[in-house]
C-alpha cells in the first residue's frame, strides 16, 4: 500500500511537515529536511478537465467513431484534419469575448520577454503583455478552421466541398460533470452548395449512424427563416434575437419560464406569438404544424414560402427509421445559421432512469463561412456529434456490443521453454488467419498465464505442454465453459471458428 | 486574381507603405491610413511548421495508420490514447536540457502575471518567469505519457501491458524539409515483462507492416549488452558512451569519418575496437558475426553470453520477409535502451534515385520505464514507426494503392427537379448495399455535374433524365471508358460490381 501525500508545509530552514492518509487514515510526519531523499518522488497527474482513455474505454470510443466515420464515407465526405495550434489572430474575435478567453495559448519559445510589451509588463496588464508574449493557441473547434483551410486552398477545392473532422478541440471552461478542457468533435460540412438536398444527406446521416448504435433518438428541425418572417410583427431585430434565445431555454424551464423571461427582459408584445408557437408544436404533424404558422396573420408570406419550401421538401425526401420532427421551439442560439438547424436528443425510453443529458449532435445551414477571412458568399450546411455524451449514454444504457472488450481470440500457453517455438509456430498460423493471438511471454506457471488471459478477457487458451509437444496435438481450453479439447496444430483455426461466441 | 501583400510598414501617422505582387510582379503602394479600410481583410496562414491535410493527403495517411494499427491489434496490443497537454512538470528533466527548450509551454489563463514571479518579471528572466506562469506543456513524445499512465493506473492494469498509441507529439525544433513542429508517433511497447519473446513479436510486426505497404525495408537489431560488455576494455563508461555516440554516426560520415571523430575526442585506444565492429559487421551471417564477437579477446565473457544468448534466440523465433540482419554498428543513442536496440531504414531499390531519407522506424529495451516517476522495477520494451517519412516515401515510389484516392463510386446526376426523387430513391438502394455514393445537390447543367465526377476522381455516373424518370431504366455511364447503358433502377448495384475497377 502506498500512502497518499495531500499536503507539505515548510516549518523551519531544517524541517517541514507532511499530512498522509496511511493507511486510510490522516496522519503527519514532522521530517528533518536533509532526510528528504528518503521520501517518494512526484507523484504524478493529468492536468484538470484532462483524461487519458485507457484500452477499455479507447475500444468503445472507437466503435462509436468508427460507425460515424463509416456512414460519412459512405455518404461522399472525405477527411481533413488541421494542427492543434492556429495562428491567435485565425481564432481571437471569433467566438465572442467570452471565447476569446477560453483560449489556450501557447508561450512562445526562447527569451519570450525580450520582445514583451514593456509598458504593459510594467502595468501588470495581462491581456496586452498577451499579445506580445503569444502568437499561438489551440484550435476551439473545427468550423474556424474548416474556414481558414477553404480560405487558404481555394483554388485546388473542388466545390461542392464534402469534409468531416474528427478531432480534439480545447476550452479552458471550469471543468465540470461532461465537460471537459479536452473533447472530440466530430463534424461533416458541404461547403459551398445553397442547395438543400444537402440538408437531406445530412439529416439521414444522423439517422443511420444512431441506427448503427441502436440508439433511438429524436431529429428535431426547425428553419430560421421562419423566425425572420416574423421579425416585424415582433418589433425588429432586437425583439426577435430576444426571442430567439428564450426559445432555446424551453426544454429547461419549458413555456411558462420562457414566458416569464419574456416579460422580464422587456418582450412582453412577444408572449402571445410564443404561446402560438408553443402551441403549435404540440399539432400532431410536420406538415399541420407548417399549416398553422403559413396561416398566422402577422408573418411575411414570401419568407414563410421559402422556408416552408425547404422545410417540404426535406420531408418528402427524408425517410428516417429514427423521429423526425419538426420542433418550432428550437433556435440553436444567435447569429450564426442562416437556414434550417438540426438538433438530436436521445429518446427518452432509451435513457437509465434519471439520466439527464442534453443534445448529442446539432448543426445547420449558414451563409457566410468564410467572410471572417475576405472571402464572400460562401455557403455551407453542417452537422456535430458529440461523442463524449454519445458514450455517457451507450455506456449507461450498456448499448455497447460485447466484442468491443478486447479481440485477443487466443494466448497461447508454453508451459516449458521448449514449448515456445511450436506457440510460435501456432501463432504465425493464426495470425496468418487473421486470427488475433498472443503467446504469452514465458513457460511461467500455467495458473499466472491463465490468469493473464481471464483478466485480458481472452476467451480461449490454447496450452502446449510435453504432452503436446510429443504428438503435436495441442490442448485448446474455452476459458468460459471449462471445455478442453485435443486437436492437431493445423486443425486449431478451424476448431476455434466452430467454438465462437 | 488576388494581390499578395507581402510586407507592410507606417511611415507616418496618416501613411504607409505596402509591398504586394501584382500581377505576378512586386510593386509597392502609399496608403492614406484613414482609407485602410477599404483594404482586404487578414489573410490567414498557418503556424510554420505544422500541416493541413487535405482528404487526399489524409486518406493515404488513413491507408498507412490502417496497416499499421491492424497488426497492432492481430498482436495483441490495445489502443491507449493520452491528453495533448501534460503537467510541465511531468515533462521537464526527462528529454534532456534541449528537450525542455523545445517544449511547448502553454500559458495559465486569466490574469497570469497576478501570480508571475515579481523578482524574475523585474530581471526579464524568461525562464525563471516561465514556471509561474506556465503549468501546462503538450506532449513532446508518447514514452513519458505511458510512463505516468502506468504508474497512475498500476494497480488497475494486468501486466505485461501490451498498448500502441498513434498521437501527435509537438517539438519547438526549426523547421525544415521533413521536419515539422507537429508529428506522428505510432509507439507499441510491451510494459512489465523481461522476457525477450517480446521482441520476437516486435520484430515481426515490423515485418508485416512493411509487407502490406509493399516497402522492401531492411530491419536492423543489435543488443546494449554487446557494449557494455567491452566497458572495461575501452578504458570505462565515458569512453563507452562516446564510441556508441560515434558509432551511430557510420551512416551519415563512414567509417573513416567515425574513425577520425574518435581521434580527435579523445578515445584513440577505441579505434581498433570500431575498426573490428565494422569489419566483423561485413560478415555474411548474423551467426558467423556473433561467433566473431564472441571470441574477442576484450570482451567481458558473462555480459558477452547473455547478450548473444538473447540474439539467438530472437533469430531462431523470428521467420521474417523482409532482410532481418545484425548490425553491430547500431546504438541508438545514449543512455535509454538497456538490451535489444532495432532500426528500420527501406532497402535502397525501393527508393525512388536520388532519394534520401534515414530510418523508418526504431525503438528497443529499456530496464527502467517509470523510475523517474517513483515506480522501480517496470521493463519494457517497445517499438515506434515514423509516420511521416513512411507517407513521404510511398509518395515518391509510388506505392500506394488507387483506391486509396476516394471511396465515392456513382455520382447520381437528376438532370431536371423532378428527377430528384428517383435520384435519392438510387442513392438509397446503393447505399444500403454499403457502395459509398451521392446525388449531386441541385438538377444543374450536366457538364457541370460530370466535371465534378472527374474532378472528385468517381468512376460512374447514374444519370436521371426524362426517358429515364419514365421508364425507371437508369442510364449508368462509366466514365473512364465512356461506356454507357442502361438498366432497371434495381439492377444498377450488380451492374457496378460487373463494372468493377
Amino acid at each position: 500500500m502506498v500512502a497518499n501525500i495531500y499536503a507539505t508545509f515548510r516549518l523551519h530552514k531544517f524541517f517541514c511537515i507532511f499530512f498522509f492518509e496511511y493507511p486510510g487514515e490522516a496522519r503527519f510526519l514532522v521530517v528533518f529536511t536533509p532526510f528528504l531523499y528518503f521520501c517518494p518522488v512526484e507523484k504524478p497527474g493529468l492536468p484538470s478537465g484532462t483524461r487519458d482513455f485507457a484500452p477499455d474505454v479507447m475500444l468503445k470510443r472507437k466503435y462509436i467513431m468508427g460507425a460515424i466515420e463509416s456512414v460519412f464515407r459512405l455518404y461522399g465526405f472525405l477527411p481533413l484534419e488541421t494542427p492543434a495550434m492556429e495562428n491567435l489572430r485565425t481564432l481571437q474575435g471569433k467566438y465572442g469575448d467570452e471565447g476569446d478567453q477560453l483560449l489556450f495559448k501557447i508561450l512562445n519559445n526562447g527569451d519570450f520577454l525580450s520582445k514583451a510589451d514593456v509598458d504593459a509588463l510594467e502595468k501588470r496588464d495581462s491581456k496586452k503583455v498577451l499579445q506580445s508574449i503569444s502568437d499561438r493557441g489551440l484550435r476551439y473547434d473545427l468550423t474556424v478552421p474548416l474556414a481558414r483551410f477553404v480560405v487558404m486552398n481555394r483554388d485546388k477545392i473542388t466545390f461542392p466541398f464534402k469534409r468531416y473532422q474528427m478531432q480534439q478541440v480545447w476550452r479552458a471552461d471550469r471543468p465540470q460533470k461532461g465537460r471537459y478542457r479536452e473533447f472530440w468533435q466530430c463534424d461533416a460540412d458541404v461547403v459551398g452548395s445553397d442547395s438543400v438536398l444537402n440538408e437531406v444527406d445530412l439529416v439521414k446521416i444522423y439517422d443511420e449512424v444512431f441506427s448503427i448504435l441502436q440508439l433511438p433518438v429524436t431529429i428535431r428541425i426547425n428553419h430560421r427563416i421562419l423566425f425572420d418572417a416574423f421579425a416585424d410583427y415582433l418589433g425588429g431585430g432586437n425583439a426577435l434575437q430576444r426571442l430567439m434565445q428564450l426559445v432555446d431555454k424551453n426544454d429547461k424551464i419549458g413555456f411558462e419560464g420562457v414566458k416569464k423571461e419574456m416579460e422580464s427582459s422587456g418582450i412582453q408584445h412577444a408572449v402571445s406569438f410564443w404561446q402560438f408557437l408553443f402551441e403549435t408544436n404540440a399539432l400532431h404533424s410536420n406538415h399541420a404544424k407548417l399549416d398553422a404558422i403559413r396561416s398566422h396573420p402577422g408573418g411575411d408570406s414570401g419568407l414563410l414560402e421559402d422556408a416552408c419550401a425547404d422545410l417540404e421538401r426535406i420531408f418528402s425526401l427524408v425517410k428516417t427509421k429514427q423521429n423526425f420532427i419538426l420542433d418550432l421551439t428550437l433556435a440553436r442560439g444567435l447569429s450564426y445559421y442562416t437556414g434550417a438547424v438540426f438538433e438530436v436528443v436521445p429518446s427518452a425510453e432509451s435513457l437509465p432512469e434519471n439520466f439527464q443529458i442534453g443534445s448529442i449532435g446539432g448543426g445547420g445551414r449558414y451563409d457566410n463561412l468564410t467572410g471572417v477571412f475576405g472571402l464572400k458568399d460562401v455557403p455551407g450546411v453542417g452537422i456535430s456529434f458529440g461523442l463524449d455524451r454519445i458514450y455517457d449514454i451507450l455506456d449507461a444504457a450498456k448499448l455497447f456490443p460485447e466484442i468491443s472488450g478486447n479481440d485477443v481470440r487466443v494466448l497461447i500457453c508454453p508451459m516449458l521453454e521448449t514449448c515456445i517455438p511450436m506457440a510460435f509456430e501456432l501463432v504465425n498460423i493464426l495470425r496468418e488467419g487473421n486470427i488475433s493471438a498472443e503467446v504469452y511471454p514465458g513457460a511461467v506457471k500455467i495458473k499466472k498465464q491463465l490468469d493473464y488471459a481471464n483478466q485480458r478477457k481472452i476467451p480461449f487458451a490454447a496450452i502446449i505442454g510435453e504432452e503436446e509437444l510429443k504428438n503435436r496435438n495441442i490442448s485448446l481450453k474455452n476459458l468460459n465453459s471449462g471445455e478442453q479439447h485435443n486437436y492437431p496444430i493445423i486443425q486449431i483455426p478451424e476448431h476455434l471458428h466452430l467454438w465462437q461466441f
